[in-house]
């Protein structure tokens, strides 16, 4: 039995309220159960200067934790001033991931930054980020159709991502912070619509997988992700 | 007549929703029209190194402006590896405006970090941080005081804060984005409940007051942080 | 009775030695008693990014305290690698009332900035600075002037800057160290010549004002900046 | 055909230098093809503080990759003060993949760290260092065996990485720069001996995985960390 | 002919102002000709952590040049938030030239620390930064001899420093700015009173020194050095 | 007798194996007994803002110690953020010396860097740093000749650097960690082929030289630079 009294397959409660607000291009907050994480998407007619020339977009993502977002308070990292590994390594997959689905040849010469800042956080902040984000994006670039910006539609599939883990020895899927606290593995997996893999980070600090347990773990990761990939489609819709 | 079609003695709407976030001792969104600004309090049961052994607690604040508040994409703090000074002078205002109306003996050796983020930005970001982290610092106080942890109470007057500025030549209230870019004078009150002044910052880029511009922009002020007390009785009643 | 003996509306004394260095463009040593600032003004010919193509000029400024201007060693900000939050609120000011009474069109597309380096400290460094600041660019626009590079003087009202506050609950002008420590209230006015108020930054971290108090510190700042304008107008004189 | 004529199952030499510096209790230089990276372990008598008082070690990594150890020259992370977001994720990765095969409460209250600097980069540098990292702890713990400092081995599996990829179509393992450089896709295993897996990176910007592909990848994981077990187990007997 | 219309072997004018300012221990303003350089020496009841334990005190310095020291405006350090090479080669030389004097043991566990700030720069401030080091060091060490703190006298010598160099063929003593730009070699010399040599900094970037070329430097040094220690006994003496 | 067993006038083995990386345009690996130092040398086709439009080129170098070359681990600088006053004043010390010997007309409007890692430090790194970069640079040199980009030699006499010091009261040559330690003066010199000093930095924390004392280092010096011309010159040959 899960602490939340899940199936072990069963995900938490999505919920992505677009247009949250209002500056931005493109504007989601983005909930699994009890982790709300604010993601924006900002248009940028600019590019980094390693495209210069070459007739291609970017995107690109930012990450932070508000300091008590979790638990504990913890320090700000504008105030101590850099960026801690952890957070480096998030925004890096969350841009990563985003770009695995969007053409730049399409997109243009624009920079497109999403900003994903966890508001609360109760595990999987950086797979509702990615999940999220697609969602941003997808607002930002319909902008940027609308106005005539963008002709052809760079981003013609979805990414999501959801976390699983080894729990008392069970597969489960999507953790929350208490599962995650005491889970013997956890990995995240960014998943593409009609079955593509984008990413795994498997990790396995306490206890180690074999090759039977990844695929269960990835099989799981299947079942969530067609849950967001409907939450994200009715997003849209919305 | 003023942008926004409100009278020059009139306050935008106030918003403040208590428990936004779950962790926090404290928690309030504030929003004074479409300014939005997250305020949590968080109890640490630690003191900085310069009150050692006085039997005194502390009271500070942090503030940050989300990357996509504004209009247009700012730099993101944490990743520049710096706060600019108008970050840390704002924060160093909150702070100074709630350890103004703080008994910090009563308090006991205990710190509580005010962490103002603003989600969206449209004019007075400050003056909302002020007036809403005292409702995040009541609800912490009482958390405290439910627990026993404190006995008497260290918050018995209540602390707002309001813009004011001269705009088209007129004294106006609570100065949204677009009066505040084009108003030839902008000054900030920090009032406590009871008519008293707790801070003044009035700046003159442009135009320059007179005695008599002041003692207008200062009733403005108790008219509109009367309103502000008005809704932060009714946020913590419930 | 003030432990300086002085009357509750006297100033300290002021001196104002120009060409105290010889490099700059504009050079003072400003002393209210035993504060020493050495303000530098140097013209350079460059504009800051955002002011491109405006054909408008620009005033900041840098202030500083040195390790040993105090009573104990404070660090270094070179050393620690950042300036403190009071450093730059400081800096900010000085330079904005700097440009209060600067005329930017008739200054031209070049940028002088103000160096503030506190040699000893004693109370009221920041109005201090202000105040010679004023006579720094004074002689700094003298000398463009003179070479022909502007033509039409962009600097034809003095600013000059001074702190009030309550102690032992009599309002009083230019606090000193021993009395600012143990002040109730504080206040920096910033005022120009004429009558008009530039900046008006006004703290109660332990007691507060009410309207009249307030009015009675713009007063007795009134006296004080005209006893300095008078001093800035000698100094240029020289 | 592969550009270095290699099979696809074909690792490059692998070659593992032993006690390559003269001060540090573990050192080796490993070689994978012509990527060389230089690996100390260090042994120091204290524990960082989140461990103080559980009676257990510690095992941390730290990654660097010299100016010139690539094709073009790189900028120095201690000239421009700090490190990139791919060092921190590199030198996390290695850090935990050696702390999955350590048994903490055996090592006792001290910290082992490895420093892993690459002297030469021709692709893989951080499934080297990882492969390199056992080798050097194994040496440390041993000396710390023979003084009488751990009295039971903490360190009773081997630990190995190494990377896989998807180039033209085939899959291949163990890809050096000119294949990694253009491949489809990349993933790096890290292995424990005796057929556990205790990370999965696998990343695809351009082209994407299904499960198929990623089994195939981790098989020719497999069949790369054998031959690097080997190595290891021949270079500790050396 | 030099520029200046001094002999080769003739110094600048030394003037050497104690307690130039008020709350340090030692205070000076050294001049050499137009180079100004404030020097306090702070007094502090701690020692570094290197030294605990080992009943022996510490002498350090910290150099800064003010932004308009020199010809043209120079970024402030604290805003760049880094000291630069030159800053901290000079400081680290001022620290040892003292330390060469100072018996640490006599001194107790205690810091001095020798902050030199110039004020006007015009060749030669780290060799005025350190003749002028010495004075305010005897001035706080006098000050700990009379309040009983130091019984045994830690500073029985007196050290010096001057810049020779190579101008026009012919070797110079005390360079000021328009020779150091031009002289082709540069050599700073720290002498202590009777003879001995504490440190030797000569480079040669465009010319080269042979033996002969050393010798003739050095002895213009010794000349330069005594006129400095006459200057010190001078300023002592008071 | 010195504890390695050497002369006075005894320099350690000197090796220098080049090509030891394959991508820098020169590479070296300089050992001075159990010193070794890791020196490339990186041709870049841009220069220095302070060069533009001058013709010429620029040498440069920086330094570094891998954090386990020493007994005990030091930090490591990137992870610090900041690079050392010691580390800063080494690698000016490089560049200085070997610009000393370039002629930046002939080098053409290109940028050399010499990255000088140490691999292992028992004393006298900067020495064996500077002596191993002259390799680096004349084989990088000789490769931009080989490619006709530059058509006269700017490299035309050898530098090379070693360190002396009186130990036990004795001149010796080439310091080992050992004798550093302990030693009571510490020089290092950097001479160039024909006889002439192009740098010089004496230190003496606790003993202290006069001028006799000086020559004798200067002499040991010179039989040093002759054994490293000598070893440079086969390295090239090689």
């Amino acid at each position: 039995m899960r602490p939340s009294g899940r199936a072990p397959d069963e995900m938490r409660a999505i919920d992505i309220i677009t247009n949250f607000t209002k500056h931005a291009e493109g504007s989601v907050l983005v909930c699994f159960g009890d982790t709300k994480v604010l993601v924006t998407a900002s248009v940028e007619e600019r590019i980094p200067p390693f495209l210069k020339g070459k007739g291609e977009g970017w995107v690109t993502a930012e990450y932070s934790m508000l300091p008590r977002a979790t638990h504990t308070r913890g320090s700000r990292e504008a105030a101590k001033g850099k960026q801690t590994g952890r957070t480096q390594e998030i925004q890096r997959l969350i841009g990563r991931s985003l770009r695995a689905v969007t053409d730049m040849k399409k997109l243009g010469e624009r920079q497109i930054t999403l900003d994903c800042d966890v508001i609360q956080a109760d595990g999987g902040t950086r797979t509702a980020a990615i999940s999220g984000a697609w969602v941003a994006l997808r607002l930002a670039i319909n902008t940027l159709m609308a106005q005539g910006k963008v002709t052809e539609d760079p981003l013609t599939r979805k990414v999501a991502a959801v976390s699983c883990g080894i729990a008392n020895g069970v597969p489960v899927l999507d953790l929350d912070y208490i599962e995650d606290s005491s889970a013997d593995a956890d990995a995240n997996f960014v998943l593409i619509e009609g079955g593509h893999i984008a990413e795994v980070q498997a990790t396995a600090e306490g206890a180690t997988y074999d090759e039977e347990g990844l695929l269960r773990l990835l099989r799981l990761a299947r079942i969530g992700c067609d849950r967001i990939f409907a939450a994200q489609a009715k997003a849209v819709a919305g």
